[in-house]
């Protein structure tokens, strides 16, 4: 089958591959239909995930078709149109009991990591009954694709643990695609501002028509003053982290209100200042949390129910034996527009 | 009346001053009986707190008698017997409203900071309706005076913030008086382990006796590897600062697990260097807080019921007049074993 | 001054009044603008409502202007234009601490029940400082007249204790005023289904124009029946009673998901049967409430930023000269369609 | 084997039973070590508990050792000492992810209910992987029968549910098993009162020893007088029905404060009267819930760090060859003052 393999820093191909097999009782091979690429992809191509070695088969998000199941698999059989998940979850340890899925002692963020990922025609997930959703008769699968990793990702990191509310004002520093995530997701609990802070004037165009109250380019540094102007000197509820760089975790510091959360979504790759000295009698919040993909059954239902368009966030579509193209054009998302491409297997 | 008296850095005195007078409708004027000594009065006296002026008179903590109140108080009349809360609350702003009375717009943190303080034989209290609260009879007023501050500082920022629940892992970093107090309300919770860490033996004796489950004397700079260890290398559920050193913050970062949380209880003076290479995917909260004393009314309760005995915390006795001297063996807390001190008026 | 009066059961009448004066240091005199007719008012001329004596003035709702003050009330001045809660609040009872202003010990619902109410020319509140809300530049007053009752009452009884969330399922059982409140402000959480359920046929209309996504005459007989079918068999999240009656609250009960709850919101009369027999294991809750209006604060910032239109209830207006018309109108709704009246003094 | 089977109504005997057999990829059989006897096996051999057929073996409880593995158990292995929970989770069902696993779609209550139960020398249990516990090194097995059901029970149902918080004022209805099983759990939390309500002496004595602060005849028809005399008129926090009857629910409405809960933990069979007329205004909640069992690796860690000492609920014990013996002394727990029975198989 052909796949998109990491091989080493700066270097990813097409390849052909053996179709995977089931190893476990609990395994499902899944036939991919849908697959998209990730940000985290691109910080896998520059070297900086360890985890993921030369040989790989990138991708941990999509929406494909069982097309076996193991022993142990109760909830799905061959010919089920499923959502995977980019988070394998066994169900059963500690951390999967307490909804950390993120943190399965067998599981967590393993797809296109430290395992064959989706980029490919065929996948092996493993705790499938756990890491797979059916798709609902009639359900849009482009429209799924969003909900494999970055909507529950905007929504958990961002929007749960930033406890936006009814009449609550949010901040969203980087207007990316999980950004956008986050802005789509907050309009779920009608919060009465969502400001979005982003050095790029089409993305912050593109936030508008996604449902930003505000809009603030923060090049001309000014953006920490601009928020306090606009929220009566008080700061925002909310200050959502979609960056991962020390400047914009800064700037979450400084427009962050008494009583606040900073709710980090960002990956980031350095440690950042952390001013307790004015933070301490503040009474605020700082959350950090790779998704742990608990809140997928009810985006499913939030998607059915038309309560939100994940599709806004599809800008190009590509065939599979043309992905690296879809990686250019992905990489190159200042001067493509691109925010989340389809890849179709 | 006498009164110690703050003179600029380094310099205090027991001064002849005149008694306070109501000011506003909301004012009470308060005969103090007992007060106390806090870890912040040295702070003002090293010069670290700019709201405080000289001339100042300290205290933000005590339980007196009410000598006379304003045409708008109507919880309390002449001859009830109150504790004060060290945060004056309007009950009226937003911020009240929601419970978060140390960012009353009006009040917070003012006594013996702002305005005149209870290390007198007076002191005026404004907002006395919702900054006061009545003594039950037969209650100790000794135990009480540990409610003004210290309790409810440890019992909010600490155990509330760090979410102490039936069976969970936790770890207080600095075993001084705020320590103790986080260690004594966690109990309400019954975790299965209170893993007290502190730098001085005689503090870590006295966290057994007061009901740690284990002590760890940090100086030996193995602190982390020892709590890991303790928790088949996962981690506390709950990592309480109690300190106010980049040094202690980073033991927190080190051994909390995921999904847990680092409740700051401790007043920092710069910077901390915050790990988020490392924890932007361990779904952990960090938590700051100026006491709010929304649990004072709950905390009364269970020192009533005996569930609690705040009189553990009291080392040391002296008149007010000798209040001096009391100064001076709070501050050399290492050679006299002062936890807090009871002043009476 | 003008002022609508209770005289006893089934007699009311528009008379001349002395005009209010000042009683507290916490009180306010205000001139009323906009006023409103509440069901709760024909329970009253019904004899309903044993704490409500003849002679009494009527109305708990309504926006005026700051007239005067007591010596106690620092939050509002003459000429302020102010929101009146039906709930007047001391702000420091246990129960107002605790955010239960319904159970406040000196105040509660009182207005136009225990001391004479809004539909006047002129009205003395209580506790002033806690139980009026600036009304912020520009603001609709019609608009917010409705945030007086209604809809803190359709949305803290009814959405929050019914604990709807992004992507569940919710039946209303009632489409009278308050119903469509529950509908309206059930809207902030982006359910997936919002199921009405009433006799009349024109309210359900305006329940699918103001937001619900299905709505069932139950005058057939068969709304448990439609809602199960609607549900996968499973039920609702929330079941909503809005009405009062047993046979309402036995259909909630036949339509309550497991894991779900019963949030009343309807005044009853005579005791109901719980059939415990099937619902011991059926891991539900059934929540009552009198309305706190601790949301209003909230509430104000939704209606600012345009995230709910409450002038969708008004369906009527009147002079305050005229309010016995108003009370007719109101009181054969069926035939007039009526839901809110805005009473202008 | 040995095996206690359900024989219709009335009937019950000590049977040869063949050993049971792996049945599906995710089943374990286990070799029984101890059982115990449940108020719900009585109500079964009255022949209440229409799904639990005659021919049944009964029993839901106990602690085994794991004697084979089906294909898709990943957790545990031949050898294994376990804990077996009375509720048997899939861990996939959309219920078993809510934390609701007494409604798992495949699950829930059905040992010894509509299958084989552990009052035998083997029990099939399904689901092992997410329906069995590891038994810590070195623990006691009799304490750990007691958290197959009676603990989870009273913690979930009641101590949960009921909202148990430091300060607070609990009412226990029954003082049977089930109740003192609140009671114990209760204690994780330091209400400040713990008031005991029975109509046996011997069980309020019993009480007592387990830590209620009160305890009150209800033979005397005077407990909700009593309850509020010592509430200041108020009545409690928590309400913990553990009794199953209209009259013990009715004295929980009769003694809830104002924001207080009842929580249903007794089995009933019948409707009961609920006083909607007087409790639509008083803010309540009322739950019901079949324990879900998700408390039990929290207990497991209580109970190893000897916050809870389980045994304090033993008081008999046979051998399961005597297991009608101890049926018999069970079923007069009045004469006997029979708990609970260790029945070592």
């Amino acid at each position: 089958m052909k796949a998109l393999v990491y091989n080493g820093p700066g270097k990813k191909a097409v390849e052909d591959r053996p179709k995977p097999e089931l190893q476990a009782a609990g395994d499902a091979i899944v036939k991919i239909v849908k697959t998209t690429i990730c940000g985290t992809d691109l910080h896998i191509l520059k070297g900086d995930v360890a985890t993921c070695t030369p040989g790989r088969i990138l991708g941990h998000e999509g929406a494909g078709v069982i097309e076996s199941v193991g022993a142990g698999v109760t909830a799905f059989r061959p010919g089920d149109r499923v959502l995977i998940s980019c988070i394998s979850s066994c169900g059963k340890c500690e951390y999967c009991r307490r909804g950390m899925y993120s943190h399965c002692t067998t599981g967590g963020w393993i797809l296109g990591n430290e395992i064959d990922g989706t980029q490919a025609e065929y996948v092996r997930i493993p705790h499938a009954d756990t890491s797979l959703y059916l798709i609902p008769e009639g359900a849009d699968e482009e429209a799924l694709v969003m909900l494999s990793d970055i909507l529950p990702t905007g929504f958990e990191c961002g929007v749960l643990n930033g406890k936006v509310a009814p009449g609550s004002t949010v901040a969203i520093v980087g207007a990316g695609p999980v950004g956008l995530a986050v802005l789509l997701t907050a309009q779920f609990y009608s919060p009465a501002e969502i400001i979005m802070i982003d050095l790029d004037d089409n993305r912050l165009e593109a936030a508008r028509r996604f449902g930003a109250t505000r809009t603030i380019n923060s090049g001309e540094g000014r953006a920490a003053e601009t928020v306090k102007a606009l929220t009566g000197g008080q700061g925002v509820d909310a200050a959502i982290e979609a960056v991962g760089l020390p400047a914009t975790f800064q700037l979450c510091q400084d427009i962050v209100a008494p009583g606040g959360v900073i709710a980090n979504v960002g990956v980031h790759g350095k440690p950042v200042s952390l001013h307790m000295e004015t933070l301490w009698p503040a009474n605020i919040a700082i959350t950090t949390r790779l998704v742990d993909t608990v809140s997928t059954p009810m985006l499913l239902k939030t998607v059915q129910a038309k309560k939100i368009d994940p599709k806004l966030l599809i800008t190009h579509r590509f065939r599979l034996d043309r992905i690296l193209e879809a990686y250019e054009t992905f990489g190159h998302a200042a001067s493509t527009g691109a925010l989340k491409m389809i890849i179709e297997a």
